[in-house]
């Protein structure tokens, strides 16, 4: 049985590998801002769980044999009540740490599992975490020194757990595996539900 | 600036590597069980406190140059009241395991940062965390296939986070790193109070 992850994120690959699974890779190229458009008020919590279903199916359809496909999406709701994605600039990290900075936000993750035999979806399964986050406040200086790393250039919310990132985050209240990507008791949950447990992809 | 972990944990090392620090690795040799019979009724908080103190001055010893020592020692309480370490057979572990599952821990975390020059300790400050642990419930298989891999022998509380673990883990609240084995943000605060911005070690 193959474990595909339909994700390019090689924070959510290095949690699994941690975790004793080896998946393959895929990338859906789903059309994100289309599929979100496409929906009526979405709260973001169906937003990133239809994001993870999509992800999760573009890659089924190329998947002619028997596997597990993993699909999801991540996004940071901040205290303001913004829901960011990656900042992409300098510019627009700094002003959002310089906001976020001694808040609390909630990292969504949306995952979907597809159960695929001989090429078709047999079973599903479907779910979310919500995992609060106490963000640090760097001095100018070591927000100065971060921000030149490029790191939180490239990653939602402008911060990584799993990275420099860490040394500004003062706590979690949930999964830290979710806030990473890719939360492991949630997709051990929705494994069980399409009847694999997890000591069979190790 | 050397910064040198006075700790063989390889958790602690690769915590500290993504975080973008590479420190130099000195093994204490602490004869902890002495340290711990030596102290009068200490709190765990005391305890993991003095075993970090500990570590670090003896490695402060053999350190000529100019360097920041971090000492750490970590533990897990049980919601019993116990305080347990490694468990070293399967027998031990899967009984901690079924006493665990679907509580919660505390795991304890001290910390000791030496500020080093010319092989004088000029500085130094001392902390620790303590962070919840929501511990899932593995099904006889998972946990039959969790302990034959080992990892839970070896480790103080009989689990990881950052490792096969993790899929047992549903949350915590309070920092990962600190339940990994060294705390990013109180390393960070420490090493503030002792004049070394974690952006010099980079």
């Amino acid at each position: 049985m193959r474990f595909v992850l339909a994700s390019q994120s090689s924070a959510r690959l290095n949690v699994l590998r941690a975790a004793g699974v080896d998946p393959v890779v895929r990338v859906s190229g789903v059309d994100e801002d289309a599929l979100a458009a496409s929906l009526t008020d979405p709260t973001p919590e169906e937003l990133v769980t239809a994001l993870a279903i999509a992800k999760a199916e573009a890659i089924a359809k190329a998947e002619d044999e028997d596997a597990v496909i993993v699909g999801c999406d991540s996004m940071l709701l901040t205290a303001d009540g913004e829901v960011h994605g990656k900042p992409g600039t300098v510019e627009v990290a700094r002003e959002r740490w310089k906001k976020m900075a001694g808040t609390t936000g909630t990292l969504l993750t949306g995952h979907a599992v597809l159960r695929m035999r001989g090429g078709q979806v047999v079973d599903r399964a479907v779910g979310h975490e919500a995992t609060l986050v106490r963000f640090g406040r760097p001095t100018d200086d070591e927000l100065d020194a971060y921000l030149a790393t490029g790191e939180p250039l490239h990653v939602a919310g402008a911060f990584t757990l799993d990275g420099l990132g860490g040394w500004f985050v003062d706590g979690i209240d949930g999964d830290p595996s979710s806030v990473i990507g890719i939360s492991l008791p949630l997709t051990r949950k929705l494994l069980r539900q399409v009847d694999v447990a997890v000591s069979d992809i190790w």
